[in-house]
């Protein structure tokens, strides 16, 4: 590839940096949360629609996916769980093809008190984008969308079909990215743009998500002995998943690519909700709990461990011995995803190819890192043979207060991803 | 007291007691917690107009009352905290007067799965009337009810005032109860059925509510080291209050009522909540607890214990040492009251002539009991200087699945109640 046009690309993506920032902002100040994405996907769409790709929009069905393995179990329905995707279906087909994959979705913004503006309403501050769901990874969808941008500035297209997805679900299970595979969107390598401070991910967890119920006997208080104060009764379940998760830490456990790392599984108690009423001893609690796995770590034995250490801590306290616990999983069975295993020659091209546009679009080095997330990266990975670049801009207090993204590293990122295009697919004329 | 009197309103109570259930049953089907009492309120009212007694209903204002001892914070407001009044003006004025006294508000059902049948459709089986509120206690408003219509089915009326008190926020602060006082209603003594297996109450204990409020950091749980969790940094804080919990009940600070008891005041967590989402780190939780103190236990220095306690305890946490916990006080600031340090000739009397009546209706010894809860008696013996006597029917699982009241038993503390009045009051025609 010409420096030349690297060059271009680079100015192109220069020239259209304050439209992209425009269209992060107005993405961000769309609040899509689970269930809520139905207008920002409508965005997404007109503006794949504006460019002229080819659009493909529908609606999940649990249906088409709950037989696929990466499948996530969901409690509720997935009315409303709309995915979008933009196809450029190439001329020449000359090249490699490309997914282009990010998340709609955003967890919750917690208590608003807690932001210095409000998370929906985003805004810019000594170069970062401030507003949930700016940094994971709604830029991440702009520096694909306006990366493609790029090259149709320099008159150029991609010589190879990409495949633009937006997808719901990322945070919870995955099953977003599912329904792509189940509807036929294959390529030979995929790119997923989440905050990772621009370094390759070279492999990420598997998280388990479960919630425990217990119930007890309430009474009045006056007569607390009597009876089972079921938010209590959780403490010791919960010291006893701690114990599970230092175990599965222990060295001897670790993939490969975690065996720096003396804490990469943490167990999250995140949801906890017990009782109805201050003077009653309570009835019921219930709590949520991620878990995460190395690669390779099957989620079946994960998950009969999980059980039997709840089940054998209950076992220790009078009242949970006589209701034991009931365990529900209602989200991620996300197995661990390492492209560093994958030793094909379709890798190793998609890494080197990265590495070159990362060293050309930025003068540094391209750094590799194991993250101790998920991302739906392993569904391309494990399920569709696909090499997955999880590459994307730095950003901070993701799934906190205040969560920014840095735009000068959103820039950088939209470059190197333009040169990646350019040189995975090839360039064809408009 | 002739025995033929005693006999006629016993066997008046008898001639009623299929009327008096029925009525139960229908106020125990208005599910009357905490700000829904209004229809259960508008049958009282119903009622106590049919029967001819003069009507005062009025809504709560906090400003009549907060600057009153015994006031207890709110939160809320106070729309639809509606008092009953019904009063009996004797013509003679011959006896000593009387308030009966009860709670319209019952505490919620807590999850419907856990009952046998609904809550608040009650069924009668086996001798027993089930349903939420059944026993705490409608089954009390309708003895006081059904005692003075014995009366009247002898020709008689109470030859003193008596104020027939349906109250609301019996549960949570007692406000309900000194809204009655702040009106002006005074009496010699007051009786208040609550469902204490016909004992009489000497002594209660009082109550404190409070709330602890935990903010922290939250982050994507990848990096939960670098995150507090505010629902985990909750569990050292309830271990702190139930070691206080433990000391409060040491031998040397037990009042003398309840000097044979081990454990008479009792800490209960009675809600949790906490956190958004799975894979966030929970960025704040907030829980409720009850704490019950001895009567004569000064409600100043246990909140100011309760506080060290709390705070002590997050100061041992890294994270909240840097972000304290808030302690917000939202419901009962109950002291204790004790009927038997009560030396007044006026009290013996009540007691004395409560003791023949239940004796009389039951052929049995009146006994005694200190309880391990609160009652709004407080108001009235503390802050009003009027001997109240807590003496009530039989009930099991007060707040908890398939709360129930013995019938036979309200049949026989409704006959003991006619007794007491006729005796307390005097009699005269109607």
């Amino acid at each position: 590839m010409s420096d030349t046009l690297n060059t271009q690309l680079c100015d192109a993506v220069d020239a259209g940096f304050d439209r992209q920032i425009a269209f992060l902002s107005e993405l961000t100040a769309h609040p899509s949360t689970r269930g809520n994405e139905q207008s920002a996907q409508d965005f997404m769409a007109a503006e794949l629609s504006a460019r002229g790709y080819a659009l493909d929009r529908w609606q999940i069905d649990v249906a088409d996916i709950q037989h696929l393995p990466g499948f996530s179990p969901v409690l509720g329905t997935y009315e409303d769980a709309v995915n979008v995707v933009g196809t450029h279906r190439s001329a020449t087909q000359k090249g490699r093809s490309l997914i282009l994959n990010g998340h709609i979705d955003v967890v919750p913004a917690g208590p608003l008190d807690m932001w210095d503006t409000p998370p929906f309403k985003p805004r810019v501050k000594d170069g970062w984008l401030y507003g949930r769901g700016g940094g994971d990874m709604k830029a991440g969808l702009a520096s694909n969308l306006f990366a493609l941008d790029a090259l149709r500035a320099c008159g150029l297209a991609p010589a190879a079909d990409v495949f633009y997805q937006s997808v719901v679900e990322e945070e919870c299970t995955g099953n977003g990215a599912l329904a792509c595979l189940a509807r036929g969107y294959q390529a030979d390598a995929a790119l997923i743009p989440e905050p990772f401070s621009e370094h390759l991910v070279t492999a990420q967890l598997g998280v388990i998500w479960f919630q425990v119920h217990l119930k007890g006997r309430p009474t009045h208080v006056a007569y607390a002995g009597s009876g089972a104060n079921a938010i209590e009764a959780a403490f010791p379940l919960i010291k006893a998943l701690h114990d599970m998760e230092h175990r599965w830490n222990d060295i001897e456990h670790r993939h490969a690519e975690y065996a720096h790392m003396d804490h990469a599984l943490n167990l999250n108690v995140g949801k906890f909700e017990g009782g109805d009423w201050t003077s009653s001893v309570p009835a019921w609690s219930t709590f949520d709990v991620r878990m995460a796995i190395f690669p390779g770590q099957s989620i079946k034995a994960a998950k009969e461990e999980i059980e039997k250490t709840i089940l054998e801590a209950a076992s220790a306290n009078d009242f949970l011995r006589n209701a034991p616990p009931e365990i529900v999983y209602h989200g991620f069975h996300a197995e661990g995803y390492a492209l560093s295993d994958d030793s094909s020659a379709m890798a190793r091209q998609a890494i080197s190819t990265l590495e070159a546009a990362h060293s050309t679009a930025t003068g540094e080095t391209l750094e590799r890192e194991a993250i101790t997330a998920t991302t739906d990266a392993r569904f391309f990975g494990l399920y569709a043979d696909t090499p997955t670049l999880v590459y994307g801009p730095k950003a901070e207090a993701i799934h906190g207060f205040n969560e920014r993204v840095d735009l000068e590293s959103m820039r950088r990122v939209t470059k190197a991803t333009a040169l990646f295009i350019a040189q995975w697919c090839g360039t064809e004329d408009i």
